[in-house]
């Protein structure tokens, strides 16, 4: 068996004496090393072993970290990430320009490149997806001087935090970048720290980062895993355009499209997601379909009655649709919660009559014009003041109900209130077409 | 008349040297004004005669200017707005806290009150309303020490960018405060300035805002007043509201509510905004009437088809509204364009063929299972085809037209598209009857 590290092992006592010190302080170490060159960190590490590496690796910043992996020979970094434990690895690994990733992965055992390779896919529209792998993070005990000096060397281009982490690379707070500009050179980073509010981790969902946004109000929220290990941070754009994607997918969650389709998905793509939503929209159909039945008698009497349903059910599809739409932008603002039930439903029972006044006098005149029979037009009236206003109150209740048990109240609020309101407009229609059918002979 | 000035002049010849210099080295007076502990700088101005203090209030930097403004006494202020040039005046009053103002207007005379009254009003939704007045901005010739202690005096909170103004208070460039606390303390804040992307104006809705940031991609824009001096700036969690509000008010004009319109608005005011859109779907649903109306005939003869007509239009409008949906958000996204319309087009007509298959499948069972009519089932198959690849068409190229003619593609785009699919329904389910009503006759 080959015990040979890959690595030699130069036996220049310079090279020990580091290695020693390296493996002894290596926390101390890793400081220095940050705060040196990036040639004269090589110089130092270049030669050491793996397991040397290993260790000063799972110390050193993430910035440091990142840029010295750039710089390693392929081989030697490829040796450390394969003796590194393999989540501050992948962590590492993350942080590292696609390419270059790539290249080490290729040159791993098949075995260890697979796990690499499974902690680092990050799925469609999950934090990992989003996040900036570029963060500028700093040993908690570093003074504000050693920092500004790092971060000039480093030429980050846009920064407003600094995120500061223990002696293990665990997160345990942030400094404001303006607190920096004000600070005395000499202070700690951990002087200036404030906690950090809210993080997530990658794999968590872009949804679960915006409401994390939304609730801690924050600008910017770093990405960890699972050992509190910094892998990257969602700030400024890409924190603005993951609440942009989220806010307009509820508009298709609305109709039972499903959050991940894009407008230029694969109709198959498409239709696995939508279709089920369109069989449960056909029993709906089918209920509806199924009150025009119940009153086929008085169809069959009067033919005149089938044309107008269109307009019974459009209307009322209609003015639910508007009640919808603005009650699910104020549940979705927090512009109104659960306990505004009542002044929303009153609110849209008055505008949902109001509007069917409006329509009512309108719609009966057309259809006055059109059939010359005035029991049709006092129907066609009273339908669409009733069903309007149950419109309208359906188009409020529907959403606030869903979330009241514990729905999102986007999936789908526009399946069930077609079917309400479809409901609605026929029944109101054709019942009080029944009850009035005597004026219907006159007509 | 009374051509006394209100506030005494001293003729001790301190206060006439100082006033010599303010009158003649105004500039240069503002920048070491700025520099004074506020204390320091009211004894300097408190009993200066009101002339001197506007033309010294012309120059000074917006946050020095709004911390004496707010300490000086009631009556030397108001004489001061009431000598200085109206528009740096508005400037002034509009980042003063609302109580101070409110005090000082009051006490103005009745015209000029009056005036600046109207220049202050921001209407609802616009730039004005939603901006932080407290801004950090310096003139460009100061230099980082001297900004830096001036930020630390002023204890401000939370501060990204310094803006840059000229000597006349113009906005000219912005320096991120990272690169303060890079710089060296003698360079001047100009050295350092990038050119600012993007401004508003105070009356801009706040749609205008949203647009900006998104075509510049700035997650900070000032706003201004006409002759480009600073009135406050929008950023941080007040830009991210504005574009929440604005994405999730395009779920209310699809459907013909207006954007201003909240949960909690009037029934009035929801009913003015709502009903002129209802009395146009009225229309459209007349016209879907109609073409229900040219097939009396076939209903007359089998009533079953009036039944069913609910399921036709329904499946037709709900394909269509999901096509219509993940469109949209395509085109709020930007993820398409308009050169995009052909693959669109053909991703939904394929989803709708696909789509229209499974629905033809599952419908025609259920209507032979009630009917035992195999005509009828077959009818409705084919029209269930036909309709919803129309309607997946339709949902597409219906905001994408809206936006080819200059119109806002969610602007009741949904409307439209209701009265398409509508049609499509009836027409193809009607149409395909009458086409095959042999069949109907041996069902």
């Amino acid at each position: 068996m080959n015990t040979a590290p890959a690595t030699e092992i130069k036996e220049d006592p310079i090279y020990k004496l580091n290695r020693d010190y390296l493996l002894n302080f290596t926390t101390d170490a890793a400081r220095r090393i940050e705060a040196m060159r990036s040639s004269e960190a090589l110089d130092v590490l270049e030669e050491q072993p793996a397991h040397v590496l290993a260790r000063v690796f799972e110390r050193l910043n993430p910035g440091a970290a990142d840029n010295l992996l750039k710089q390693l020979p392929e081989a030697v970094a490829t040796e450390l990430l394969k003796t590194i434990d393999i989540r501050s690895g992948s962590a590492l690994l993350s942080r590292c320009p696609q390419e270059r990733r790539e290249a080490l992965l290729a040159r791993m055992d098949k075995g260890i490149a697979k796990e690499y390779a499974s902690l680092l896919e990050y799925p469609e529209d999950s934090a990992g997806r989003i996040m900036q792998p570029h963060v500028v993070a700093f040993n908690q005990s570093v003074t504000v001087d050693a920092a500004i000096s790092q971060i000039k060397r480093r030429k980050v281009s846009s920064l407003h935090h600094l995120l500061l982490l223990d002696d293990n690379l665990r997160l345990v707070g942030s400094v404001d970048i303006q607190r920096i500009a004000l600070a005395d050179g000499h202070e700690t980073l951990a002087s200036l720290s404030s906690p950090v509010k809210a993080v997530v981790q990658s794999l968590d969902p872009r949804e679960d980062v915006v409401a994390k946004m939304e609730k801690h109000r924050v600008d910017a929220i770093p990405v960890v895993d699972m050992d509190n290990r910094i892998l990257g941070v969602i700030e400024g754009q890409n924190l603005i355009d993951a609440l942009r994607e989220n806010l307009a997918s509820d508009m298709q969650t609305m109709v039972g499209a499903s959050k991940d389709e894009r407008a230029l998905s694969s109709s198959v793509f498409a239709v696995k997601r939508r279709h089920p939503w369109l069989q449960i929209n056909l029993l709906t159909a089918f209920l509806a379909a199924a009150v025009v039945g119940a009153f086929e008698g008085i169809i069959t009497k009067y033919t005149a009655l089938a044309i107008l349903l269109p307009i019974a059910a459009g209307q009322s599809g209609n003015a639910g649709a508007q009640a919808l739409a603005v009650t699910m932008r104020g549940l979705t603002l927090r512009e109104i919660s659960m306990r505004h039930w009542l002044r929303v439903m009153l609110k849209e029972c008055g505008a949902g009559l109001l509007n069917g006044l409006g329509i009512a006098i309108t719609c009966s005149a057309g259809i006055y014009l059109w059939s010359r029979s005035f029991g049709l037009a006092l129907v066609m009236a009273l339908a669409m003041i009733v069903s309007m206003t149950i419109a309208g109150v359906s188009g409020a209740v529907v959403p606030i109900l869903l979330k009241r048990f514990g729905m999102d109240p986007a999936q789908s609020s526009s399946i069930v209130l077609t079917t309400v309101t479809d409901i609605a407009g026929f029944m109101s229609f054709l019942g009080i077409a029944t009850l009035l059918s005597p004026l219907l002979e006159a007509g």
